[in-house]
Formats: C-alpha cells, structure tokens, sequence
C-alpha cells in the first residue's frame, strides 16, 4: 500500500532531507509503502486474495490517497 | 523492514482484532512491514546498495527491533 501519485508522503520527505543532513549523497527520490501480510487458515489462494482484497476495501485503505496491490505473499 | 520475532507488533495486531469484529473470517496472523523505496542517481548498482545500508544503519532502522533487507527495486 502506497501514496496515490500527488500525494505527499511526509515520512519519504523526512527521509530524504535527513539522508542530506547525514551526507548520505546521490539520493534523487525517496518512498514509503506499508505491507500488511495476512495470512488465512482454513481457504484455498483464490478465496483468500478475496477476503484480503475485502480487508483493503473495509479496514486498511483510504482510496483518496492510497494505491495498493493485493497479491499472494512470495514465500 | 519488519520488527523481529518477538516484537510486538501493535498495528497488525489491532489490523487482526478489527478484521474479526468486521466479520472477515479466516485470519490466522497478520505482519506489517515498511519499505523504503530510495532512489540514487549517478552510482552503479552495488554503490547504491552500499548507500542504501548506510542510509539504513544510520537513519532508518533500529537494529534491536528491526529486521531490514536491503536489495535492488524490482521495476
């Protein structure tokens, strides 16, 4: 889950002149994004990509602001 | 970037007792993790990755609770 593009991202801003101060150099840009890995018992891949799917849409995004992709977790 | 085992992880634990009071079933665990997208300019592949570790030690990870992997952004 990530910041939708024109959204600004206060902690990518933070980071990216903090890295300036501690003369970290070459930093042209800088993001943030937030993985939630959840895992279900009990329900076959495609049951569980539409429960997670039903997670975004009722708890974890904001679709103002946020871009997210829901996918299964790379183990 | 993710907390340790052992850590406790407020968020996805409030992210799991929300989804069983929306009623979404089947949730076994839930992990958060962060990730730091940083983009350099004007270095090859293994100074940006010695960059970004550096960024990592000296900005953005707690190594007492933090677990960091630091690798190339699949683009």
């Amino acid at each position: 889950m990530e910041l939708k593009p024109g959204v600004f991202d206060a902690e990518a801003d933070s980071v990216r002149r903090s890295l300036g101060l501690l003369g970290i150099p070459h930093v042209a840009e800088v993001t943030t994004a937030r993985v939630y890995r959840i895992q279900f018992d009990g329900v076959d891949a495609s049951e569980a990509e539409r429960l997670a799917a039903r997670a975004v849409d009722r708890l974890l995004a904001n679709p103002v602001i946020h871009r997210v992709t829901v996918a299964p977790a790379a183990r």
